[in-house]
């Protein structure tokens, strides 16, 4: 049987898209067929945009339409504090919790000798040409072995420049109960226990 | 705070998608930004070429990219029985049982009065047009009350033309258990049950 390919082509697009399975690929597909051609016509354009306009903030490398992102470009935030994430999209979540109000380095990754990441990989030497004013870095890395390396590596130069080093606490999620909490979370959240007085 | 407009646009357009929330349009968008920019341009254009190129077949009313779809052109079809369904997607569900092989007839919809859906907002009289060499109609239509007036509805011409009209069955997913199929699926299983001899 001769394939729509036009169909068959966007569906193997969709599905290469990650958490995309193929039946939700196809669903995507089909859907998009009965919209109206400007719908489809703003979706690619967005798509086109996106690779145009997004650079990354030559400041912190989130991800930004200007040389300096918004959050650099900002009056308002403490430019004493950064705080290190792994990704641009890790920023999004702590923004959400309306909590911190410092500046952002993004290391694009965490130090990987297996898959080949060395600190030449990550922008690790722009973080410490940002230190001249800076009195504190919190290190919000994924609670993994490779983000633990990562902030142990980089706050080895902090401590020979005396800035304060700190990193987010692991233990258990609010709202979730210790029963459905994994192992390593529980040692953790027992080893990171805080004294009550 | 500015935004990335380029970003959040693209989010949005994501998260319009069927099944698609707002992380997870985060999560695509972000992927796109790390991917070259050939790769964008593919996406863009498979979206652009999908709305070009795809028509309804003639025929049948299935998405094709020829004025006939792929399966009205075939000749291996048993041109004699047509299997009618509300959604080309339908199509591509029955083709991979693999044990289907007369052609369809894509209804785009079924009767819906609440929704305004009347018979003359459906594939119904082209069905009826295409039933001089046909010996039996086979309803795949949703198990709905919506799809059962759908079928009776359309049986009715059938009767007065003489073919044979049929509709799939309804019951027990093979693989299930009693204890998880709900009340109105068990209920069809045993009033639609098999007289075994």
């Amino acid at each position: 049987m001769r394939e729509n390919n036009a169909i068959s082509k966007l569906v193997d697009v969709f599905a290469g898209l990650p958490s995309i399975g193929r039946k939700t690929a196809q669903r995507l597909t089909f859907h998009l067929i009965k919209q109206d051609y400007d719908y489809a016509l703003n979706f690619a354009n967005s798509i086109i945009d996106l690779k145009k306009k997004i650079v990354l903030c030559k400041e912190c490398f989130n991800f930004s339409e200007l040389e300096l992102c918004p959050i650099c470009l900002s009056e308002k935030r403490n430019k004493k504090v950064i705080c290190v994430v792994e990704d641009p999209a890790d920023i999004i979540a702590i923004e959400r919790t309306n909590e911190y109000f410092g500046l952002y380095h993004v290391l694009h990754g965490t130090l990987n000798p297996l898959e080949g990441k060395t600190p030449d990989d990550l922008k690790i030497k722009e973080l410490i040409a940002r230190l001249a004013n800076v009195n504190e870095v919190i290190f919000a890395l994924n609670p993994s072995i490779q983000g633990e390396a990562t902030s142990l590596y980089i706050s080895k130069f902090l401590k020979q420049l005396d800035i304060k080093a700190s990193k987010i606490a692991s233990g258990v999620p609010i709202g979730s109960s210790l029963e459905f909490t994994d192992d390593a979370t529980l040692a953790k959240a027992i080893e990171m226990r805080i004294i009550i007085d």
